[in-house]
């Protein structure tokens, strides 16, 4: 399969998506570590011209070419931007830690759903004693390369609920998922929402402890939303929050898939 | 923690919450089979006089003293009716299977998610030879345990995705969640639907093939769905879209959290 490029000559579309560190443009040279060359080389077995999409977060999709793969490295010439840096829904997602799987699926999902900040907030009955957030970082990027997302998000480290409270933007609304109290069903809430950004909350297995929960709805710039009559695990909660704010208010609600330039094959081969 | 019953005596709150075959009534004994013996005597500790909330999907949800226990078995008395059996949403996931780890999240979510039928279809890139019907189900009975719903989801063998679309009732409305082609945004699409059941199609990892996606858009029951920018995984996909569904459509528009007693304290011990 040949796609058209943006100079209008046939072209082989890129092989993967990595996410680099390194300033993009025309003529750089972006060398990958040892783990990443290794993967290249021989998981998917890529060879010198072949192509990859790189992106950065800040310079736009770029696509590169393998120009030398030796043990232990890889190093890649950047030519032809594919898409240029856009804005992205400005959607935070602060979340009680919760146990291994759980928390890898939600550093996944919520890079998928669009997620530009995930930050670990330790709660009352937070029972997760160390999160690592490194590997939560690698998920985190490993799905946003996947989903073709132009930044990943920034996986902070783990504070204290009450401080994260303290220090807070006001400008900046909290959607607090909550299993008690007096919630709005969320898509009344999102609706009634006055523009700006975002931040879902969301608390670990045990829910919150009363007087937190009390504490949060004080807070002017919290609104309490409903997620329906079944008590959702928190994983479940926090990816579905994140999808009913794409869908009612992000960049769900206006199209988009055309935005998005041919990257993977439907078709096997 | 005490709560007040129906009658208006003071009564420990249920310890747990099982989903069973029998019929439940006032008066009625329920047995348990060894497994579900155990888990109570020897994973939850409990003892005779001990409280368990049953549904079986039909009679609403009941309150049991454990009267007897041996070894592997268990007899419940049922005394109270803790809420009668209520209407529930009318909404289906038919989905690709993908591999195990994502595949029992699957079963799980949409359990919580509020799926009345979960069904496995296979698509012409499904690359999964095998699905394991009995433990999506016993993944699906126990989310629906956990998260206090009335039913459990009927979870159906797996069928060929042409097999399904020609036997189709078409009073159900498909929202095909796909990658490609001409999509509304979910939230209008949800907004824009006839009241009526409804059924949540995603496809595999690899999507959908050509000829198969240009026939289900030719079918007048099909509304094709854009769940935003990013390529979502297949889990990803089914989960967001449930998501949107309850909450512009389903049991999530009309708060709820109210109509549930109390079960499980929010306060450790």
């Amino acid at each position: 399969m040949t796609i058209e490029t943006e100079t209008g000559s046939p072209e082989a579309p890129p092989k993967t998506r990595l996410h680099v560190d390194e300033p993009l443009a025309a003529g750089a040279t972006v060398g990958l570590d040892h783990e990443r060359a290794h993967y290249l080389r021989h998981v998917l077995r890529l060879d010198r011209g072949d192509r990859v999409a790189l992106f950065n977060g800040r310079d736009g999709e770029w696509s590169a070419r393998i120009d030398g793969f030796g043990k232990g490295w890889c190093s890649l010439a950047v030519d032809r931007q594919r898409r240029p840096q856009a804005p992205e829904p400005d959607l935070w997602l602060l979340f009680a830690p919760i146990k291994r799987t759980r928390i890898d699926f939600v550093a996944e999902k919520a890079a998928e759903l669009g997620a530009s900040v995930v930050w670990p907030v330790l709660t009352r009955h937070t029972d997760v004693a160390r999160v690592n957030v490194d590997r939560l970082r690698a998920n985190a990027i490993e799905a946003a390369e996947q989903c073709e997302r132009l930044t990943v998000p920034d996986l902070r480290e783990p504070a204290k609920l009450d401080q994260v409270t303290r220090d807070w933007s006001s400008d900046r609304t909290i959607l607090l998922c909550a299993e008690a109290g007096p919630v709005k069903p969320i898509a009344a809430a999102v609706a009634g929402l006055k523009p700006g950004p975002v931040a879902i909350l969301t608390g670990p297995e045990g829910g919150f402890a009363k007087d937190e929960l009390d504490g949060l709805l004080k807070l002017p710039f919290v609104v309490p939303v409903g997620l329906g009559p079944r008590i959702l695990r928190a994983d479940t909660a926090a990816l579905a929050a994140l999808a009913c704010w794409q869908a009612l208010a992000g960049d769900w609600a206006t199209g988009g898939a055309d935005a998005r330039p041919p990257f993977r094959s439907q078709e096997p081969g």
